[in-house]
């Protein structure tokens, strides 16, 4: 059994080793930077220590991770020109360094690439996956149009929220795992129980990077903080203290929405203040916790020796404890 | 056996059929409209017809036969909003009637959307057809990146220009034929002939289409005659007639094109009298001839009564001699 440092080596070798150097180069050439950015390889991971829990193999299971990492690439890719992002993981987006035809196109190509990593799942599990993978990526698309779509509405209720995310982020997580799962020949119960496991972090995940925004260290959160605080993101912070706040304290955040500030910083300083009052950040930090439980619930149902589950327990309260 | 009429009621029907009123509305209904649109529904028919050759039991085509089309309106999706044409087939296209982001999600789904339909291809077809829909796909993509890099570049030549109409159309009509016929159980040296048929009508196909821009009928053609002029479109005609002027008939063209007109008319009057004296019609009458020949060929060599290959001959001819 491999240890989640020894899996992440795997994945960067295997990352490393894709070939992008194929011509026209104009459509390659930024699949190959957007790659070579780097970020957690969280969800190859995840499907290599899902494989991991039922085989020693995991060979099987490389392509098909790889095909999720570039797919949750694509997605960015494409979210930042959406998003008009001009920075991510502190180098310019590919929609800014080439331009945005170039961002749809290069994107489209990573999606197809997704779908022919995927598709070297061995034959025996290849319909299954190939359907999960599907299924998944099209629930990710729906929750970046919701994302989008609550840009535009007054209340969004936390509900709504948590929907959102689940469609945005959980599903990938849980589709990883799943997907590792199937190929390391789990049975079907654990397959879903790691399914359910990746939904629960995918949702406390997300609420930590919601905390981060505000409350994490900018130099190793890799992006400024207070970031969804200027574009008055509708995060579960902002959503509960609009909820909360009333009377004068409903006024100020209002006003310090409308307002256009001379000083990003003075924005950032008297929403946080207000979270701060309204004790949000409580809120959040215990739906964090609710979901983070749910998922120690789900490792603790599978039909695994519990030595073995020690690395994805370890991960999951990494993740909700780090600081970038 | 089916003739192509009956092939296209089929298809319409089956394209009627796909249900894309689900939320978020806002992600689906470009879909559905960009489908509602019509067109000739030229590959879904062609996937049948292959299939057809060899088995008469269709429906196992059916669901890819969507796919390849879902794919292909896809493309068209995101080429619209590359080129910033405002208009297809008489309508708004999606990014001017909602706008550039849902054209974007909305194409990303639309290409999930087709592997869903890909694969419910029969298991024992499934990894043959998916490897050669994805292969196709890329191409699709590289033909698109390359059509993007030929307006930057000042002279380009006639098989580079070949080279890219086969990526960008031909291999999508290979890929059509190729997946009925091995759906329907053709053995792999006519699966194989059968996509060399689709490359030689898909490039004979798109040398047709830059002549009917040139000299086609507005009324039935859906588009405005002299699209490709007005822009300077680096087509079959141009790439020519660009080699074969000298003196004062290559300022004239030059000068054309750089030149902006108060009256477009006059422009492609201009342009198609230099077309006409320099006879660049025959020549790419004469390619498109040579590629229908060898398609013709290509039908000559499949072990399959001569009887049945008549639909697809006809088919051919007819693309060829259509005015619109």
């Amino acid at each position: 059994m491999k240890s989640f440092n020894e899996i992440t080596e795997i994945v960067s070798a295997e990352i490393a080793k894709l070939n992008w150097s194929m011509q026209p180069q104009g459509l390659y050439e930024p699949i190959a930077y957007t790659l070579s950015m780097g970020g957690k390889r969280l969800r190859p991971a995840l499907t290599l220590m899902a494989c991991n829990l039922y085989s020693e193999n995991l060979e099987p299971a490389i392509a098909p991770a790889l095909g999720i990492e570039v797919f949750h690439n694509f997605t960015l890719l494409h979210d930042d020109i959406m998003d008009r992002a001009d920075i991510r993981r502190g180098r310019p987006t590919v929609h800014k360094r080439w331009d945005d035809n170039t961002a749809i196109l290069s994107g489209d190509v990573m999606q197809i690439a997704a779908y022919q990593l995927i598709a070297q799942t061995p034959l025996e599990y290849l319909k299954p996956v190939l359907d999960l993978f599907s299924a998944t990526a099209r629930e990710i698309c729906e929750g970046q149009q919701l994302d989008v779509d609550f840009e535009a509405i007054d209340e969004v209720k936390p509900d709504d929220y948590l929907e959102m995310i689940r469609l945005k982020t959980a599903v990938l997580l849980a589709c990883s795992l799943k997907t590792g799962a199937l190929i390391g020949g789990a049975n079907i119960v654990d397959a879903n129980e790691l399914y359910e496991f990746g939904l629960n972090m995918g949702l406390a995940f997300q609420l930590k990077d919601d905390l981060l925004d505000v409350y994490g260290d900018e130099v190793t959160f890799g992006k400024k903080i207070g970031g969804d605080i200027l574009c008055n993101k509708k995060t579960y912070l902002l959503i509960h203290a609009l909820q909360l706040a009333k009377g004068a304290d409903f006024e100020d955040l209002s006003n310090c929405l409308k307002k256009s500030y001379q000083q990003p910083e003075e924005k950032i300083k008297r929403v946080t203040e207000m979270y701060n009052k309204l004790k949000v950040k409580n809120i959040c930090e215990d739906k964090m916790m609710f979901y983070f439980d749910k998922a120690v619930a789900n490792l603790d149902k599978l039909k695994v020796e519990t030595a073995k589950k020690h690395e994805l327990r370890n991960l999951a309260e990494k993740l909700l404890s780090r600081i970038d």
